[in-house]
């Protein structure tokens, strides 16, 4: 399996390279990056715009290969944002597990969606 | 550099274990997980609305600390997607990045965006 | 209902004014309003994120006051956009909905969701 | 000119009927239209992906065509969620719109784009 042995900085590295060979760090400023990341995940929702949400687990074998592809394109391009931002990616991800950690705690949320969660909150 | 070392797999088990300590998994379906990922790269964006492209790549440091918090959620769910999928979400990403290499071919595309590109596409 | 009587044209030159009275056509050009309304419309979907598609048809009417404020945010910038673009906006709806009504056939969709029709006519 | 004499109804009854004769109310429901208006602003957002602010004021006539296309798609959905919400718009947007006037006072926020405006505040 390649996610076991791939760093995020080789896929930055790559992804560097090819905006560079491109001449592309032009286009690929913060803002227009964070418009392309929000272009492709509304690509990647178009897949399930229609379906349940049962449905949505139980997809023909076209349509996840589709769908992998769009998935990567955001990632692809949350890669080219970390460049452009010269930002440590999978550090900035743990913190943000970590803080998520702390924030949720799983005796307390277990079995409950956020949304639940934020409303108990509130009510507290 | 933690990006140096950290692979997609510990992040995407690291994530894994979280969901399933909450029992969330119930509501980390694809089609919710492709909303989520859609509305944090609004939430990314709502930084860079007002700023000219200019100024989107001179950020102040609070707003990078903020952007990167962004940029990681949107991350997160990716990760998490992809364990619902059971997707191998770097070979996804370089078999795109493979594609993209041979859709753009550097010498025909250098210097000019994307668009400018489908244009002169469309017209030939 | 004040949906009986209220135009597009007063709707617009009511934006128009507060828009104007804040010096503010420098910030709502196309670009940023583009964003402005993908901003909102994931502010709308927030509430539906974690919501089967059952729950989202019965919803609390707290929960529909602050929908309809969201909603009322989307469309506000669509009518900044029209204004920006010097644009007939209810005509572009009017031949739009012309358009779609001959695209999906009542006899040949009814029932089937816009997706399922798309599969349809790429195996005719 | 279209806008001076349509009113909001006369919009919805004509996507009410267009829905209906269809029978497409079962996949019209609230969370899956929020989908589908993000799903569209994200269409007219790649309009502008790569353009800088200024170019987008700039915009050729077939492009603007096309971009009229997808803000009517936005809108019209916004219709279809109004009628599944039974929501009477006109009225939640002119509350929305004096909401805004109260929040940003002509005086203190003239010229100064709304983020601009955020900072101060919390500044304060």
């Amino acid at each position: 399996m390649s996610d076991s042995r791939t760093t995020l900085k080789q896929l930055k590295e790559k992804m560097s390279e090819f905006v560079r060979e491109r001449e592309w760090e032009q286009f690929h400023t913060p803002k227009n990056l964070s418009m392309s990341i929000a272009i492709e995940a509304a690509e990647l929702m178009e897949h399930f715009q229609w379906l349940t949400v049962e449905e949505s687990k139980n997809l023909p074998p076209e349509a996840l290969a589709d769908i992998g592809e769009e998935l990567a394109d955001i990632v692809i391009y949350a890669l080219s944002l970390s460049n452009a931002l010269d930002l440590d990616l999978s550090e900035t991800i743990l913190a943000k597990m970590d803080k998520n950690t702390r924030k949720y705690p799983k005796d307390k949320v277990r079995g409950k969606s956020h949304k639940y969660t934020y409303y108990q909150e509130s009510k507290d």
